[in-house]
């Protein structure tokens, strides 16, 4: 027990410079610029139960180096209203949110001692929700662990920052762990608490909830492993999704592993040279060479059989603590398939198509796509399923339809893409924004004084951003023209990502195209290729008036769901998955690729009339189906996995292109109901003709 | 060995936007700030041999999360001139520097793998030195280990990459780590390999070299085990210095180990206060209460029973492998003494005293400083040895002359603080300037289109910041009043640190004194409170045109001697130790404290005198004592420890308030010679009265 005498109640002592705190309340109360700029600073919690009715909490507060403050409070438990009232995380989120307006500060994580997280079982992801704080319940390291009870309650805190700190890197979000076999460990080596189970209940409808648990119930009981390959830990919509899978099936309890093999450079550019290929979008003339598809291979065996096929490892057969069905992602892993097979030739392997791949010049003979698709289809061939993109057209004429179901991508609707972030926070992420364009000497956004329309996407060809350029110009014309006033401003941004090695070419040929074309729109206009920080995403596509996805070829693009989501209009390309996700004039516009005179109109309705961009951000925050979150997600493979493991229902279970999510509703007992939001089915019915 | 496959030579395949390039191309050729905001990434490194006489390197680039970019060449060694032509460390270093210099990044940190860093001797420290970047050595860890060899180069190098990447916190410099026991494991956990001893060597005079290593070998040969303990392991001078002792003692090979207790919030301001009192800047009212005193002795009783005193721990009897000579710095660790004589009374305990303690004060029976001072002294007395700043009013009374030696405070000519910096990383930490400046709406320094003159300390009541505004205004007033156009701007800036609790208080009155008295000049003035960043201090210091040191009472200040040494005149007030390290109207000028109108006239002097301004700089860069670096300091630590080490010498060494650095010289047979930088005896002569 800690020694009284250091539980002495004590306030924060820090006082943050009145010049300063002048300075940045001009900021923010004057609405010129997103925010003021904040410093970051992270914290350490811990409890100690200092009689049966109190206890006492202690918040250190620590910059990357140094303690800088810290406070001591006791709390009475019997003061809670019910037995349901955190009394304890709303002391310490009332102090830390206190804290950071007083002194102009944003934190960035917590350290939380196990006991904290016993007496408050909100706290954690209240922090994550409501002051987008990292939680991180980190265990006394052994060392201090053998004299941890001994420590005083603000030792223990000043303890919890310090190992905090250790888990963010230089971009200040926890560092990713890759632990033995290529397990990713999400969310900070599994430390960050973000989130509780009830916290998910909320952001789908209720059969989707109840389905969902049917089958995580069923593979709970029957202690089905389920294990996922694909080839990277982060970066990319696969990864996001992977992430969130994991943590959500962690919080119910499952056993689902996801596996990444050991990167090696000298892969990278060819397995990008593949997507190309397949989508269409490479050099006509790019092929890959027998010795590079060896290549691939290769990387593939040694990993399969150094850390998957070990004794051991998630590859050996079930009776041997193997997995009982297995999820291969992306066109890197089908190598795997085979190896599989061969040990287990009864165990169920899923093929997840993460790509639009272009099922025309797949069936071309002699053409690359063909080439690269056989070679991928030789092992692909081998899994039980084939599960694509809701969209018919990626799907290779080789694949027989019995071993097609549909599965859109989904997004998460409470990790930091997404999650509703306080004002305070999109002051803190605007104010990056704008610090990062006064750097490279761009135009800042001027928000809130000033709207904007955004388009956030890769530096990509086929994300149509000339037609955004040509669009917003047109649309500034016809303000001119009707004397509009203060027209928004146009925001475009991406991550430049190393998918994305076209980012700087398309990067350059934008800003050619506005000094060339529109040099007058040059200050309202800013094109930025930003570093990965979901929140700074976030923030942006949250508060932009519209919302434009103008690709010209697109895959499913779950970001059109995601602005949705945030309660903006979109205005967006028929092309690909994009026209499944948009209510066409009821939460968004639906264009042609190029019409750039379309998006224009559309542009300038949105943002004269604002009874309708009313009442389309409604439906577009009330009308995005459960499909494209998290738990419809997990539902859906969920019930994939329930279906296939086991013998019983092997070898009898045949896709024949139906919605994943409909089979796991139907068979959940909870179909589909008229008027509820789901993406729609037409779109991959067969015409009668056929 | 790596497969032959994977060593095909490669060269970096990514291009910055050509319309990034064009943008900071001009923002670096046109001199119109200091340079461009940069892309920070990190580097990976490995070689294999490939044969007898090639070596093959690759290089991997990575920002925070990703793989960027990787190249490998072939290396024939016998291309180099001569043996000492380390060619591989040559072809690496212009890699990197082309890189940086085509796409606008600057490299914070390296992983190096321990194949690489035995091929190439002078890699890391060329790194270092050349280019800014930490170059860290990393063990392959055990699960990757295994199979390290059979890895291809490429992927060697992206795993140091990777591995580096989590030696670096969010302040983008490697995290501290204090291990069991509390020892302090400088440069990130010793994996930074910053230096190698030759470094040191062009540091200091040939003399100082000699003597330094005629201890060092009689040290070494007689395996003398030195500990010292101090209360922190970061953040301000006395940590600064034991970071370079104890990294230069490691080139050495010596048993020199530094100690810090685990730290408890509470007893923080206690501490500040003792400090605050003995130097007369604390309320008058302020006491240390005999229960506040307790807690200190507790804090140190607990750390010294748990891990010092313990089994293995450093404070066992020498025969029971503790340490030979035991070094206290700082009044919070001498509640040890009492604890080691105890135990051990023949072990020399050396007590070092960092404060400027007012000996007028401590004199005064019933004073706030006799309390606190005897509270210390009846520990301190118990050591064998009261090692001051060379500054005679700084000892108490009580303290025996025999007892009492001089011993400056010093830096370091090679670490983040003084070492050269290159004009493009100049660049890089110019513009983190100016972009926090921007943040918080402060004027930006426009260097090197205008010239600025600097004061760079913490925002104390002691360091006279009034004058130096009143200072500058009055310059600016002879400026007009003569016509001198184009006059320099001028920078206030310091850490703002956890030592510096009325840091907002004299920010505030800092920024009152400019816009009540002066607000004409508060577009010309930059006023910063800076988060810790070594070369960003650097970067200010190195290429301001005058530094002030304005103080109205001061310790030693060593910050002094750094300005001087880079190559930059100063004006500095007579006060502490300041004279001590200014030749007077040679590399300096001092004034009274306060005396602002002195400072106008030497500042006017220097801003329009070019001659003058050019040969103080001279004399500045090639003035400074040997004494003030870790060359000189080592040299007293180690003449020190060799001295009381060994009982023959035991109970019978006399300080007699002699300098450190003449015993030591003069013992190892290379005194001071006429001429030599040296820091002026006269100082702590007794006057012939006495």
């Amino acid at each position: 027990m800690a020694t009284p005498k250091q539980e002495a109640a004590r306030r924060f002592s820090t006082s943050e410079s009145s010049h300063r705190k002048r300075k940045m309340s001009t900021v923010y109360e004057s609405g010129s610029g997103f925010g003021p700029g904040l410093t970051t600073l992270y914290l350490g919690m811990s409890a100690v139960k200092a009689d049966a009715h109190t206890v006492v909490i202690a918040l250190a507060i620590h910059d990357a180096t140094y303690l800088l403050d810290f406070s001591v409070e006791h709390i009475n438990l019997d003061d809670a209203t019910d037995h349901r009232h955190d009394l304890v995380a709303e002391r310490i989120i009332k102090q830390v949110e206190a804290y950071e307006h007083e002194n102009f500060v944003k934190f960035i994580g917590a350290g939380i001692s196990p006991e904290l997280e016993k007496v408050s079982g909100t706290l954690c992801s209240r922090l994550w929700l409501e002051l987008d704080v990292v939680p991180l319940v980190l265990n006394p390291d052994s060392d201090s662990g053998h004299f941890w009870e001994q420590k005083s309650v603000d030792e223990q805190a000043d303890s919890m920052a310090r190992k905090c700190i250790m888990y963010f890197g230089p971009s200040s979000v926890p560092l990713l762990h890759v632990g033995y076999r290529g397990i990713v460990q999400t969310d900070g080596a599994f430390k960050a608490k973000l989130l509780e189970l009830y916290n998910f209940r909320s952001t789908c409808q209720k059969p989707t909830w109840d389905a969902m648990h049917h089958y995580a119930k069923d593979l709970r009981t029957r202690k089905i492993k389920i294990a996922f390959f694909s080839s990277t830990p982060q970066g990319g919509g696969v990864a996001l999704m992977r992430h969130a899978l994991v943590r959500f099936a962690r919080l119910l309890g499952l056993d689902l592993t996801w596996y990444v093999p050991k990167p090696r450079p000298g892969v990278f550019r060819i397995t990008k040279n593949i997507h190309n290929i397949l989508q269409g979008v490479a050099d006509p003339d790019q092929r890959i060479s027998e010795e590079e598809k060896a290549t691939i291979v290769d990387w593939i065996d040694e990993n399969a059989n150094r850390y998957w096929l070990s004794e051991g490892g998630p590859l050996r057969p079930p009776e041997e603590g193997g997995a009982d069905v297995v999820m291969i992602d992306d066109p890197q892993m089908p190598a795997l398939i085979p190896l599989i097979k061969k040990l287990t030739p009864d165990r169920p392997v899923l093929y997840r198509s993460h790509i639009q791949i272009r099922n025309d010049l797949t069936a071309i003979d002699g053409s690359p796509q063909r080439d690269v698709w056989l070679y991928l289809w030789n092992n692909i061939k081998l899994a039980d399923m084939f599960i694509s993109h809701p969209i018919p057209s990626f799907v290779p004429h080789d694949v027989p339809s019995e071993k097609v179901v549909y599965f859109p991508a989904t997004t998460d609707w409470l990790d930091g893409l997404n999650k509703p972030l306080n004002r305070w926070d999109t002051g803190y992420y605007g104010h990056i924004y704008n610090m990062q364009c006064h750097s490279q000497r761009m135009t800042e956004l001027e928000w809130p004084a000033r709207k904007y329309i955004a388009q956030v996407a890769r530096f990509d060809p086929a994300k149509g951003i000339p037609t955004v350029i040509d669009g917003y110009a047109e649309f500034r014309r016809l303000c001119e023209e009707d004397g509009i006033e203060n027209p928004p401003q146009l925001c475009v941004c991406g991550n430049g990502s190393v998918d994305d090695p076209d980012g700087t070419i398309i990067y350059d040929e934008t800003m050619k195209q506005l000094e060339t074309k529109y040099p007058h729109l040059l200050e309202d206009v800013s094109v930025m290729r930003l570093d990965p920080n979901d929140q700074l995403l976030n923030t942006i596509i949250a508060n932009a008036h519209v919302i434009l996805q103008l690709s010209t070829r697109e895959g499913f693009e779950v970001k059109v769901s995601e602005a949705l989501h945030a309660g903006v209009p979109v205005i967006a390309t028929r092309a690909g998955g994009i026209p499944l996700q948009v209510k066409e004039n009821v939460n968004g516009f639906l264009v042609d690729p190029g019409d750039w005179k379309a998006v224009a109109g559309h542009l300038k309705n949105l943002c004269t009339d604002s009874e309708l961009h009313a009442k389309m951000a409604y439906e577009a925050r009330t009308g995005v189906s459960d499909e494209v979150g998290t738990v419809g997600n997990a539902l859906g493979w969920f019930y994939l996995a329930a279906k296939w493991a086991g013998s019983a229902s092997k070898n009898h279970f045949d896709g024949n292109e139906r919605w994943v999510n409909d089979l796991a509703r139907e068979e959940a007992g909870q179909p589909y109901t008229e008027g509820e939001n789901r993406l729609p089915r037409s779109f991959t019915q067969k015409k009668p003709a056929e």
